[in-house]
């Protein structure tokens, strides 16, 4: 492995991760992380503030980058194609496959970190809706567009993180597609 | 106001609310609740665990009610309809619309409390998948159905609560073709 200065953020959070999988987030302290990544404490501290950053410190980054892209979609767009557009961009800055993975394990193992994640999810949620709302969408239909959005996010990312060999855009136009059906099947009659 | 033992509740209820709304969550205690309904504190401990029992006190019981009532859809209903059947009978068991008012207002108001909220909130989605994927769903189709299904269920309490007149059934099968129409849009083509 590399051990050129770019790439401390990178031991550190192996090394964290590492660690919050054998022994647990619990039991794991930032002196064993920066002895695991053959770095000092210090080097830890100059990244994350606790460990806990390790798993959301990306989180910020991630909500930031959605609204940029959503913006960024051409004026008119109705709302969902908005949102599936600015996922779309989600390879571009989320971690490697085998982080998310033990990132994951790590949180459904750990009911205060879900709670954390749970938390994380509402905020961004409530930025994409803003972001909606701003382009011009009435405020029921962004929320609901979110809702939707997400929905389709949260089963893409499943699909993604299942399937080393999907294509990540290729998966969101698929879970949209299967969204469209599960509406359509409550639909009264045919539009 | 009634004063008979069976509406001890509901006048606990009421004062903890006015009172949460009035001078805040955090500043209220026990004994100016049970002072304000013209009880004792023992009374109110009858009835909750604490004052923070007083806002969720109810989410279990509605989430056993919903879990029942999709159990009692007949078997071969698609997911999302089997859902909005069970939501349909959410009239029955929802507290006055004062009631739920004043109570979001409060736990909008208090982060620690909405907090809260999107934890029973995981809960009952969780629930309600599994529901589902007892009835024989699959388990990403069960959780994309109930994504959806509580995006519906969100927008037409919104609607209900916001107007007097709305009537619950007509409300839910709106939003559910609003969101027919939001993941229409997103299709490449018509189907």
């Amino acid at each position: 492995m590399a051990r050129w200065e770019g790439d401390t953020r990178g031991r550190l959070e192996h090394a964290a991760l590492a660690l919050f999988e054998e022994q647990g987030y619990d039991r794991t302290t930032v002196a064993q992380i920066a002895r695991r990544a053959n770095l000092t404490e210090r080097s830890f501290y100059r990244w994350f503030t606790d460990k806990r950053e390790v798993l959301f410190g990306g989180t910020e980054d991630f909500q930031n980058h959605l609204v940029s892209a959503i913006d960024a979609v051409p004026a008119g767009t109705p709302p969902l194609p908005t949102l599936l557009a600015a996922f779309a961009t989600v390879p571009e800055v989320i971690r490697p496959r085998d982080f998310l993975l033990t990132r994951s394990a790590v949180i459904a193992a750990n009911p205060p970190l879900h709670e954390r994640e749970l938390i994380k999810l509402a905020a961004l949620s409530d930025a994409l809706a803003a972001a909606l709302v701003r382009r011009g969408c009435d405020e029921q239909t962004a929320r609901l567009a979110t809702d939707a959005g997400l929905a389709v996010l949260r089963l893409a990312s499943k699909r993604a993180l299942t399937d080393e060999h999907a294509d990540f855009v290729q998966v969101l136009a698929a879970s949209a597609a299967d969204l469209l059906t599960v509406a359509a099947e409550a639909a009264p009659r045919s539009p």
